[in-house]
């Protein structure tokens, strides 16, 4: 089987029945919370702020047992709960598969976006029940809230894929989401808070 | 990341939400007439009949655009309609991956089965909404209608994976699905049917 007469693919949207989920029988859970998200945001004041009100949680990930080995296909359901730090909407904290391989998240519950990065192209999926978000191998991806009920997804992604938080703490992810007036708003990664938003906010 | 502490896999269940499902945008349309099926059905007089007997469309399968080729996650989705020839479910080929690698399949409508096969041993997994059938890299596997309206499912799978279709005439898959009392019956592969189901079958 021969890859070369195949363009790489570009970040897609494919329509998929609704549904919402737990796993069972259930693997590792993982729990985010605001504290673990250092640097994630860019208005590293009202970050600092939430951690000390409490240091909700962010989201959580509930793996199912296939092992994330080379030639198994793990799933995992992502919950990432409603709300904003300093206007950007909550997120997970995005990684790059240090094995490029294609992954695929099935919308649930909620209303949410899939954020993609390959370094140089950022491209932004709407996501909701119904809708499989296609990561093609080697984009960068990272999931965000953009509704007032928790967002949660099914994801499936090659066992040999792997995750790389650093890439996303040194490269960024091309955008950001912030709350707009009625919809989402994308605004350049390196862009800081608003200022009506943070009068207060030092320069970092 | 080693594999060598993990013991490899049994075919398991996953629960999961309920849904029902096309994919569009749309890539490759699989149509499977009776006709496509010879050597499948242990009754081949049934099989024969039903041939002639207009050729009825046993089962599609829809893909997505994400090709079938290494690091990419390609999805489809299978519709398998109801019936049984000389009292064996209808089914899918079955196939073995050329390149080991696991699979999912989730279930999106109707009653259904996922037979594995992986040479020596063989495990039914009874599938419907709500269920993904984790196949396991080694396990063939072929799917099956045990119910009375189309069962449908979403398969993902890695796109190095491919179809080895002829591995299934030359080893089977362990069992068989028949239209028992109430419920499925599975019976050995090499079984012949029943003869109150084929007074007249012949020995082939």
């Amino acid at each position: 089987m021969s890859t070369s007469a195949t363009p790489p693919l570009s970040p897609l949207t494919i329509t998929f029945g609704p549904g919402n989920a737990t796993l069972e029988p259930q693997g590792q859970v993982l729990t985010r919370r605001m504290s673990d998200l250092e640097g994630l945001f860019v208005d590293g004041h009202a970050w600092r702020q939430a951690v000390v009100d409490g240091d909700p949680v962010v989201y959580t990930v509930v793996s199912s047992p296939v092992p994330e080995v080379p030639r198994e296909l793990p799933q995992s359901i992502t919950t990432i709960y409603p709300g904003d730090t300093g206007g950007e909407f909550w997120m997970t904290k995005g990684h790059q598969h240090p094995d490029p391989q294609g992954e695929i998240y099935l919308g649930l519950e909620g209303r949410g976006g899939l954020l993609l990065f390959d370094g140089e192209r950022a491209e932004w999926l709407d996501m909701g029940p119904g809708t499989i978000g296609y990561i093609p191998p080697g984009w960068a991806h990272r999931s965000v809230n953009v509704g007032d009920e928790p967002y949660r997804f099914l994801a499936v992604y090659p066992g040999s894929a792997g995750h790389d938080y650093g890439w996303v703490l040194a490269h960024g992810m091309g955008l950001r989401a912030r709350r707009g007036d009625a919809t989402v708003e994308l605004v350049p990664f390196g862009a800081p808070a608003s200022a009506s938003d943070n009068p207060t906010r030092p320069q970092e």
